[in-house]
């Protein structure tokens, strides 16, 4: 298969594009680095340096054989975009290129204000790119778990069959996120839902939880293709602030009460399940919705977990409640289905002690690279 | 009360300056003359010629001794609106400013990604302005009834209590949209949302179905004060269309079955609604919803009423069915809610054969000035 991945340089589009070349799949990545240019400017630096994405794909390349295309460029900007898609063609596209912080895009109007174009204006072009381009491509969007919220009942898979009033109604599952970049995320569900009606398009919508892990079969122990590895409470996503915090000797800063719970997998798991949607695309004018997780905890699940692996590795581990900067709730139900990608084949990689101490054995590695001034600075939701 | 319409040209917005500052208000009115920008590029000229907002604010004046402040410049350009919300501080904001055609937004990539921007970054703009330069501002919002699109169970007012595996949830009322234009109000809809429970902003969202009408208390019978009256199959929504159909001896233009139905008003009850709206304001915190019609028709009954009010005017109408161009169902369950408003006090102005009778009667006045070739292209939506 011909495939584009946009956003190839990312901590999940750059393991994508080795798993899925790998897997004998013709692959094109594009970038602007525009995540890295907001990491550099917001202090956000990644724990150990990463290659720019020319230099991953000659490792890459030099590793494994295997080739793949580059472009650089802003895929908001509609004449990028229509020469990326018009020399490639693919027949599938991996849309990973967007602005992931839910704290960034809360730290300021113009980081609001980024963020909503950017993933909106980049959403827009890959459709309209693939209707003037490749109308039979399928593409693979990458949603998050975060579009649903917390509602007071089980998150279905995508969609809700609603009884109200002796009549019934399929609707796709009510969305209500707590920042605003999963709130882009809804609107990107929005506009790809109006266009695979009207246009006929295929596309299958993957709602991730929190990835975690830099580990894949692809990278094996070679530090240049790990993906990003950020921290810091902006990039670094709790698992990683977590075992970070741990190994510096820092309180775990667990947000109020700690009850917030949400669905988790490992980066091993996140490449199967994009493989997997890509050997089983969507029809013309179908959109597929699958929950990407495969278990899911609370944070102060997680913190305890932190603590117990930190111990076995002679870590002294405490745990601090801080004041919640966030508006979210911190204690609620959670029961979201999640058996689609099982079904299509998937084999969950748990989060285990040893997956844990592997990853906090890295972290040991490079502890004298930790920026202790970037751990905790509570870019407050108000 | 200090208010700020956004918009303030517009086929609404120019009716609300009026009614707001006749009603005792202080009413700023803010446009960059998109619409008329854009109708000039299509071709979709009004019936008859419009002054344009200066020489209105002062046609204005001059009748009824109100003054109303004006600005000029693009609400999607930050600086732009921080200048107007900085000078201005009002105690509400009338948000009018959206390029508000449905078939406009299907035309072209071009037409469809100004669509997007426009509405979407005036809509982030207002929401910015308002957090910082008048944070307990009320924001009356023109939403749509086109956002609900036409579900099997009934349309409640805004929210929708879910049972499901016994369990519950009140969810903002799922949306799904037949239009590009629609699917932006769904996303102004996501966005007011998030930042509604998030900062505290006090919002009402009029969930609107189409306009008819352009006498108000304020023109009287001085067409240099009417609202514009789009005709074409662009910015003319049906009702005129028909209308002016039947006057140029033209066949109605039904698309498709003509079950489709919607909810309607007369323009005098718009005027109305965001009156009660702004003098009933949303509280810190809360998003009130009101669906915004008076009665609900269908395509074949309102082409029914023009060839009867028609007739009684000696003019002899046929009704065709042509191929439909958009996607839509044709004949499809519709029972939308509307008690909020007439809670507050609405007085319906129902479409009776004298309403309809007098708006043909000012079509026949200008019927030498209806353009025959833009009566109808037929926009595909797909």
């Amino acid at each position: 298969m011909n495939i584009l991945i946009l956003g190839g340089d990312g901590y999940l589009g750059w393991p994508t594009a080795m798993h899925l070349s790998a897997s004998g799949h013709e692959v094109t990545v594009v970038d602007n680095y525009l995540r890295r240019n907001i990491c550099r400017e917001e202090n956000s630096e990644a724990l150990y340096p990463v290659p720019n994405l020319r230099k991953r794909v000659d490792l890459w390349q030099a590793r494994s054989g295997y080739a793949v295309r580059t472009f650089f460029g802003d895929l908001a900007d509609w004449d990028f975009a229509a020469e990326v898609f018009d020399k490639t063609r693919p027949d599938a596209v991996v849309h990973y290129a967007e602005q992931p912080s839910a704290p960034y895009s809360m730290l300021s109007r113009r980081a609001a204000s980024l963020t909503l174009n950017n993933n909106l204006q980049t959403t827009a072009n890959v459709i309209f790119a693939v209707r003037e381009f490749c109308p039979s491509a399928h593409i693979v969007k990458l949603g998050t778990m975060g579009e649903y919220g917390t509602p007071n009942i089980d998150i279905e898979e995508g969609w809700l069959e609603v009884e109200h009033k002796g009549r019934s109604h399929k609707f796709l599952y009510p969305r209500q996120a707590s920042s605003l970049y999963h709130t882009t995320k809804i609107m990107d569900t929005d506009l790809l839902w109006f266009y695979v009606r009207t246009w006929d398009l295929r596309v299958t919508d993957l709602m991730q939880g929190p990835v975690y892990g830099v580990f894949t079969d692809e990278t094996g122990e070679d530090e240049s293709l790990f993906p990003f590895f950020n921290y810091d409470e902006l990039f670094g996503t709790v698992v990683n602030r977590f075992a970070v915090q741990a190994v510096a000797g820092f309180p775990l800063t667990v947000y109020g009460k700690g009850g917030q719970t949400r669905g988790y997998l490992n980066i091993r798991d996140t490449l199967n399940c994009v493989r997997l949607a890509l050997e089983n695309p969507a029809e013309k004018g179908m959109l597929n919705i699958y929950n990407q997780l495969t278990e899911t905890f609370s944070v102060n699940q997680l913190a305890d977990m932190v603590q117990r692996v930190g111990k076995s590795l002679g870590l002294d581990v405490t745990i601090n409640s801080v004041e919640n900067p966030r508006k979210e709730l911190e204690e609620h139900y959670y029961n979201p289905a999640h058996t689609g990608l099982l079904d299509l084949g998937l084999e969950p990689n748990f989060m285990t002690d040893e997956v844990l101490a592997q990853l906090m054995e890295l972290i040991l590695k490079h502890r004298d690279r930790i920026d202790h001034d970037v751990i905790f600075r509570g870019v407050k939701w108000a």
